[in-house]
């Protein structure tokens, strides 16, 4: 895409004309470049380079370019600061990216900043700060606009040329009587197109969605792709309107929930720095726990392998196709629990549908085992030249796997819903394990009971 | 959260009162019901009792659910309803929704529908018919508002008056020259706080992005992510405007494609449809391929082992630790290109970084595996308690294949995107497959390297 290559184009440039200390050109080239470019750019800098540059901003592109910055660029930046400066700036930020900023400062100089503060503005930073982690309440932005039903029109056109302009949108007006209880909303273009004394009593919707601060922002999310608003409104738990969340902070959202979802399948523990900024130690720590703990319950199988020492050292051939057996079960049951995790998580099926979801497992294990068992037995027959009743084994086992693998795969994320946990924690490793060692056990069974000379 | 719960209690009303045919108090239940929830309402009903209800819906409410329904569901409705009634609802969709909805007939229905139409639409649809699956120019609505640079502000606002309420959003407003050609945007924001013989061209934001006609779903979504807009215009490759993307649409798309990602990972065909309506025989028929596939690929390790079978013969203590180090090696891998895969997805990192991906994974390998080799050494030894050299056997094999697993992982992705495949469909199932059997190989010549008695 043209942009793309437009926008990658131009932070080389600015990288450029920074690199050789050419200033004059700057200010102009910033002035035509997206913010979320220039964040890129910055954290390729260093943090004397950075700092010149983000002087250089305009005010306004300056608070935009801080509010997305990441953690560590924005302590590059804040270490380069004077406090004057810093408390300017925070000031500006909207009130969700100044939370966010505090949130992740030593609590020593959040006090320090408070202190020059209004006390209403403290007493709001103080409510914030409480609120738990990847909340509604965390997400949300109080400038937002707020009519009473009894407003009209007029009034309220009057009332957005005056404070618009400090509202993260304008498009929708939340609608509250006297002590801020919603009531509903009205969009800005419904009211451009009505005589101006109107009342919003008799515009407004009432049927309107919204969010508790207290709700998880997964949760949120879900509500904002199901209905497809750009914003909706949060109210605390006497349903009185506190704050607004964007489509724009929701999109974000998204993307990093659906990242720790891949992050917990893969068996690694969920890290909100992006994959490019983590060291190795970084993601060897977070993989290590997950390896090591699949390591060591990995161990089940060697004590079954052990028990059954006899059983392969009498048909040696049964020990070649213990690798394909436990794989196409670990394959089986990971296809079975991410899709399942995957259908929670867009709520397309809820843990009360857990019988439902597991018959429904059980019979694709079925279709599914008897096509490869078939495969198997072909295979272990013409092309490994084994005993008939040996491949008889093999394809048993394969079929009896199979199911096992996809109603397991299907069970354990929904138990894990249940006990509230999270079911992408279920995935494709911890199944593997499960089946792999039952189905070495499910495999000398089978074994014993066909071969002759094996005795139980 | 509350709206889940009586937007549930809701649904279920709806239905109580359609199967006791109470059809007095539903229209105005259903006019208190968001369209959304009657989609969901409507996925769960007989095709009569369907269409009872959708004839009991305002007309803008009917427009609207239809837009939303499935394939499946459209069916049904349509099966139902007259000629002139279908064709009177096509006419009111939004445009993108209506080729969405002419995109799944057969052909000869599609030119039954456009005889009646003027020229104009049905040139167009046969336009829209041809863009390339997926891509912008099927996402796009051509009912946005266009004004031109030398436009004032009066005369945008009574052109917003007039034609406004048929357009998808009046919040941006897309500024071009004569030939449609994309100059820039300007927002009602900007429009109404300004004089009325202001000139257009002296407010409009000239750095406008932009996606083409021929841009794939995914990147489009990608740009909607990185900038946060909630609408993108579409120009044609002349730079002509000829539609927009809103970001409604978006948000489905991208859990749709993080979908696609969840299934191809678990190594199944991706499929659009929800898991919860799909039948055990669809669910099979989309998993079997790659079952099918990994089983017969996996037979590479019975040959690996039937050829070792000697060493395994002289040291049986060797045999019992096949399934843990193949568990391992598999683990390491899928965490490796499980985090590769969604990391270029989210454009953290792209094809051109692969040295330093590849690097980073084999750092990564030789922290896991000294730590897990120095655990397995430990478990070995003691509790197992197998001859020293043995242990040493095991952990060494560990560490090798841990890195070599996590250096695969990390490359298999990206080589794929490099040659224009899908990414995640190098995922977990075939790395393990690969693992595993490198992983034996390298398992065996470290044995006959270190433990005495089995000659090269």
């Amino acid at each position: 895409m043209e942009q793309y290559k437009s926008s990658e184009a131009r932070i080389e440039e600015i990288k450029y004309l920074l690199a050789n200390k050419n200033l004059d050109e700057l200010p102009d080239l910033l002035n035509r470049t997206n913010p979320v470019d220039i964040v890129e750019c910055i954290e390729d800098l260093s943090a004397e380079e950075a700092l010149v540059l983000f002087r250089l901003l305009k005010k306004e592109d300056a608070v935009e370019v801080f509010a997305e910055l990441d953690q560590s660029d924005k302590e590059k930046l804040q270490e380069g600061l004077n406090e004057d400066e810093f408390k300017d700036l925070l000031e500006d930020l909207n009130f969700d990216d100044m939370i966010d900023t505090l949130e992740e400062m030593p609590a020593t100089m959040v006090q320090e900043i408070l202190k020059t503060s209004d006390s209403e503005t403290r007493d709001l930073v103080n409510e914030y700060l409480q609120f738990p982690e990847d909340s509604a309440g965390t997400l949300m932005t109080t400038e937002f606009v707020e009519v009473t039903a009894d407003m009209t029109v007029a009034e309220t056109l009057a009332m957005l040329e005056e404070v618009g302009k400090d509202k993260v949108t304008v498009y929708t007006c939340y609608v509250t009587d006297g002590t801020h209880k919603l009531l509903g909303y009205v969009s800005l273009r419904m009211i451009v197109t009505r005589e101006p004394d109107t009342k919003i009593s008799e515009l407004m919707y009432e049927d309107v969605i919204y969010v508790y601060t207290t709700d998880d922002q997964e949760d949120v999310a879900h509500t904002f792709q199901k209905y497809g608003f750009t914003a909706l409104p949060v109210v605390d738990n006497t349903n009185r309107l506190v704050g607004i969340i964007t489509v724009d902070d929701i999109m974000w959202i998204i993307e990093q929930e659906d990242t720790e979802d891949f992050q917990r399948i893969a068996g690694t523990t969920p890290e909100e720095e992006d994959y490019s900024r983590m060291t190795p130690w970084q993601l060897a720590k977070n993989r290590i726990p997950w390896l090591m703990f699949l390591m060591i319950s990995g161990a089940f199988t060697s004590t079954i392998l052990r028990r059954y020492e006899d059983v392969i050292q009498t048909v040696i051939a049964l020990n070649m196709f213990i690798p394909m057996l436990t794989g196409s079960g670990g394959n089986a049951g990971s296809q079975a629990s991410t899709l399942v995790i995957r259908a929670m998580a867009t709520h397309d099926i809820e843990p009360r549908d857990w019988a439902k979801v597991v018959i429904k497992e059980i019979t694709v294990g079925l279709i599914c085992g008897v096509a490869l068992g078939a495969v198997a037995f072909l295979k272990c027959y013409f092309f490994d030249k084994v005993a008939m009743n040996v491949a008889l084994v093999v394809a048993l086992t394969i079929l009896a796997i199979v199911v096992l693998a996809k109603a397991i795969g299907a069970l354990l994320p929904i138990v894990a819903e249940k006990l509230g946990a999270d079911p992408a924690i279920m995935a494709s490793p911890l199944i593997t394990t499960i089946v792999d060692s039952l189905g070495l056990i499910v495999y000398f069974n089978i074994a014993q009971a066909i071969l002759p000379g094996l005795g139980i």
